[in-house]
């Protein structure tokens, strides 16, 4: 049967399941990345999985988000990463080496592997030919442990690229293209593949970009084949040996099918505050900018800052407007300087800053209130600048360079200019030691974690008991999201390896003495929430199922639930249930004590499980839909323990 | 008579006042100097001033401290700023441009000329034979108005350089020698010149090195005169028509003199937490180390720079090590690019980072907590790292570069290598815009301040009234410092441009309640303070005085007062009178109403005042050491007021 790329990396990993859309399937992955604002939490559950050494081929450690230092948190955790990895014998990128995604591809990436990274800008590598996708940190924990990934077999959509771009469009114009004709939800469930003659055109970092912001619009990842091109940029990193080509089979068929006409694209821009609100830049020329920012994983490229500077070289910018230049990596910025680029752009008036992330994730260069911000960002929801009332618009190099310019959103081909022609340095400077590589095992073996008073050990939890008497602490509505459950932002993350700590902020904003009345059931056995329909929606962060485990919630009995959170909480040991018949949501109130007999035996061999309430002469009958391997996981007391206990075995 | 250098530069600025050691003078101000803490005050104080345009020859605002921007606050500072200085007729620096020191020096700083600025390093100015002296926000505001700045005349402490240093020693070095002789209160009340046949081994840039730690030893400032070399240097600068010699007479005598021969100096060392805990780098060599940090504006020369990129070149820094490079001015690192050390620090594993004043005051690069951390900057007083249990070393560059490349404290003299010559590119990139030049009168009149919703103008003043029936709100004991009026911090300081906002923290470490209670009293004309010995010591911080008068305050009776609170109280209009017999303190409690009659006549016509309490039958006799013209200022009802009623007529 004739393969496209997707199916080939699927098949080459299939550990177990089949290749139909929909199906569960476990995949073996290759590499992992984690940044540092997951990586923290990824480093203290391979600590409690008791784990010895990565699995993989390849695990890295990144330093690129919490790089502004104004206390010892942020600096702490940097110490603590790099112990970690040198305990656990990955590959360490200290703070200023750049933003993961280039670095990786830069550094690790390898054409035919599967990697799985606690960051949802993953996929980015998918432009060198591999299965590169995004993860919640336990289920990175569990690859760098030895385990497969457990996902749905994704549609893949084939999308044949013909022509060539015009001048003054550039690789994010594509993707946006493909905002425009979608949306934000458009991929969900599947595996974009880039294919045709177009991509002789598109080098491999433009396909990161394109690669990238795949998330954006929702799919699983995007896959580009590593054909010749991909094989130049091993040659430039001086790793032609880590190459293999990975292209569709000739009669190969995608399950959706697509086409752009590369040729007949214009420079586009995302509006506020939706990287799916694209309209031609022309539509909205002559809107005035405070700011124009160029970096991030978006447009990462030594091309994507080159063009910017030959575009300003030798002009001054508009006065007033703020010029931000965020390099994406050490190697990256020192080309650009050893290439005179820097100097382009700081004698134009650009305010350089460290390599990483940046204000791409509100850490730093936010706008001020209400002015317009452009950047080559990847996202522009509300506040993620890290202003409440920011104007954010998404935008390509030459349009951010042709709009600082002028002080106001330019269409880049109005520009009385020809375009400029750049290309990347032939001999980039490859010589700089970007990642610690991994520790021998002996060594390794010696290594303890390094832990500040901010960092602490994720604390022992049992196996699930035969019987759970649980009183209900909360008896909420429909649709609370993770957001209510465990807040994010800076008042609250800041605190992400530390449980005792964070979980002080479980369910404060629905009921501030929650944290309080939990811990006086805690040596009792804990306790139960009831909700409504749709629990948990929102952000996949697992804290918001691991703080209120902490705390001792035991059992969720809700109406359904959210698909992400749902997980998570099978992930820590939670156990979740639904009415059978949601009418008896109104028969429960706070403080009903719910009793769960027989459990591990009704689980173990599905058996219906029901909740009773003695006191009001209530059962309940409930519905649960994990699978055997989860039921283990939710047996054990969590996949923590499930891990532990395999490795033992 | 012959003059020395400092005396030359007050005499000819001299409006009142004799120059004899402790007597007050009057001196005329040509140039002032803020940066964005200390400067959005300042403008508000222009703008409550009713002042119409700068009276100085030249007037800079710079944005180099609050540039990281997590939120909206700082960016809509800066726009504040920006419009401030448009419609005031200033220089406005943007961020990106770097530190106002060095900025400063390199565009405005002119031989002969004082410069008044609202930051304690501006005496780093006085490397270019001028009298620059730093000041609160408010006498900042005064000198931009036209008035002159009131002082106690200084003794002048003449140092005689002689010799040159030797090979691994630098101007750093010559700065903590003195500090290691004389500690951090060494040189109060007097002005430190620099004189004799070494200074021809120190270039512009070293001897700034060595004025602007004068603020250390706590000197008025620190004067060296304009010689051939800072005619050198401004002719660098392309300004060497804003040259003069000013040099000492033959036989100007000093009121202390003082001895260095630079040939016997070594490398030295400012071990944790004081710039005045001075040994040789020698006696704590082989301490490790966290982090390795140059820049700022106690090494901000091009050579300080290109002195660490020189002897790092083609190595490694020691793994593990931060090793952050803090560029003080985009000139600079312009500059440094272009001649191949930046790419030398980079691939030697350094982190670049904005210009700016950065980690210096805590915005960033904070260490990791207990870790030392080595910094060419100028303090290192417990906490300013932003890190609570910080350990900070302060040590001059090459001190900086060994100590990195061997991951502990290192004596650069025992480096395996020769001493590197560096010297100061012949072209500097002097074309760039660093500073937006005043507007012409008229344009200037049109523009409007920008104030985003955290900036509001300061309220209208009343005067002093006749009789004053003020409630005691706090009776409080000795040694209350301007850190439990009104705490600085992260916390409190994001409101310094927001009067409203930042009362509400007053006295709050003391009495939680004090803001409401002072609330109620506002209508019924306000409130009083007792206090007892060394009030309002600490931190210059005028919001200190500002906001309780914006609550009501309006006497202040102690046994005595700590001076620089004492001057921001008749700065803004809040009686400040003391015990005549401290005994009486005990007589009064919390309620009890001071009445102060007869007020304006009596302060007008220096007949004695009392604080009678009726209910008590008591009648307090108080002593107030206001000269005649703070007098008036306190008629006012403060400074601003003054200067309104001045400006009017």
């Amino acid at each position: 049967m004739a393969l496209n790329v997707t199916q080939k990396l699927i098949q080459s990993h299939l550990l177990s399941g089949e290749m139909k859309p929909g199906e569960e399937i476990g995949l073996i992955i290759d590499q992992t990345l984690t940044q540092d604002a997951t990586g923290t939490l990824v480093m203290l559950e391979l600590e409690a999985m008791g784990i010895e050494r990565a699995q993989t081929e390849a695990s890295a450690q990144y330093v690129d988000h919490n790089i502004i230092q104004v206390d010892s948190k942020n600096p702490d955790d940097h110490l603590f990463l790099e112990s970690a990895t040198r305990r656990f014998g990955m590959y360490y990128s200290q703070a200023g080496n750049g933003v993961s995604h280039p670095v990786h591809m830069q550094r690790l990436a390898k054409p035919g592997k599967t990697l799985l990274g606690s960051d949802s800008h993953t996929c980015a590598n998918g432009c060198m030919g591999m299965l590169a996708m995004g993860a919640g940190g336990i289920d990175v924990a569990m690859a760098i442990a030895g385990e497969p990934l457990y996902v749905k077999m994704p549609k893949v959509w084939g999308i044949e690229l013909t022509g060539k771009l015009p001048d003054w469009v550039g690789a994010k114009d594509v993707i946006l293209e493909l905002l425009r004709r979608y949306d934000v939800k458009g991929a969900v469930g599947t595996v974009i593949e880039y294919y045709g003659d177009g991509l002789k055109y598109l080098d491999a970092m433009d396909r990161h970009v394109i690669a990238n912001m795949g998330a954006e619009l929702g799919a699983t990842t995007s896959v580009f084949p590593a054909d010749s091109e991909i094989k130049r940029f091993l040659k430039t990193q001086k790793r032609e040996n880590d190459w293999s080509e990975i292209v569709a089979d000739k009669d190969a068929t995608y399950d959706i099918n697509e086409k752009i006409d590369l040729s007949t694209l214009e420079p586009l821009i995302a509006k506020p505050s939706s990287p799916g609100n694209v309209v031609p830049v022309s539509e909205v020329a002559g809107e005035p900018i405070y700011q124009s920012y160029i970096g991030s994983s978006a447009n990462p490229g030594y091309n994507d800052f080159a063009i910017v500077a030959e575009i300003v070289k030798g002009k001054s910018i508009a006065k007033g407007v703020s010029f931000d230049i965020n390099p994406s990596s050490r190697q990256i910025l020192t080309d650009l300087i050893n290439e005179g680029h820097i100097t382009s752009l700081l004698t134009a008036g650009g305010r350089l800053h460290q390599a990483g992330c940046n204000g791409c994730i509100g850490m730093g260069q936010a706008p001020a209130s209400g002015r317009n911000s452009l950047r080559t960002t990847p996202r522009n929801f509300p506040g993620r600048s890290g202003t409440r009332e920011d104007s954010v618009f998404l935008c390509g190099p030459e349009t951010a360079a042709a709009s600082v310019l002028t002080g106001e959103i330019t269409d880049p081909r109005t520009l009385k200019m020809k375009y400029p022609t750049v290309s990347e340095p032939k001999k980039p400077t490859i010589d700089i030691d970007l990642l610690d590589a991994p520790l021998p095992l002996e060594e390794a073996k010696m290594v303890s974690l390094y832990k500040s008073k901010n960092i602490t050990s994720i604390p022992e939890m049992q196996p699930l008991p035969d019987e759970l008497d649980v009183p209900i602490l909360l008896h909420l509505g429909d649709n609370v999201s993770t957001d209510e459950i465990l807040a994010g932002g800076a008042r609250v993350l800041p605190f992400r390896s530390n449980l005792q700590e964070i979980s002080k902020f479980s369910f404060e904003i629905l009921d501030k003495d929650y944290y309080n009345r939990s811990l006086a059931l805690l040596e009792d056995g804990g306790h139960s929430i009831v909700g409504g329909f749709n629990y948990g929606q929102g952000s996949s962060r697992e804290h918001a199922a691991l703080a209120p485990r902490f705390l001792g919630l035991r059992a969720v009995l809700v109406k359904d639930f959210a698909r992400i959170h749902w997980q998570n909480l099978v992930n820590f040991g939670i156990l979740p249930v639904t009415f059978s018949n949601p009418d008896d949501f109104d028969k429960l109130s706070e403080g009903d004590v719910l009793s769960f007999k027989n459990l591990r035996e009704s689980l173990r061999n599905d058996i219906a499980i029901s909740a009773k309430v003695e006191a009001k002469g209530l059962d309940i009958p409930c519905v649960h839909v994990m699978s055997n391997r989860q039921v283990d996981i939710m047996l054990a007391g969590g996949l923590i323990n499930w891990v532990r206990e395999r490795t033992k075995a």
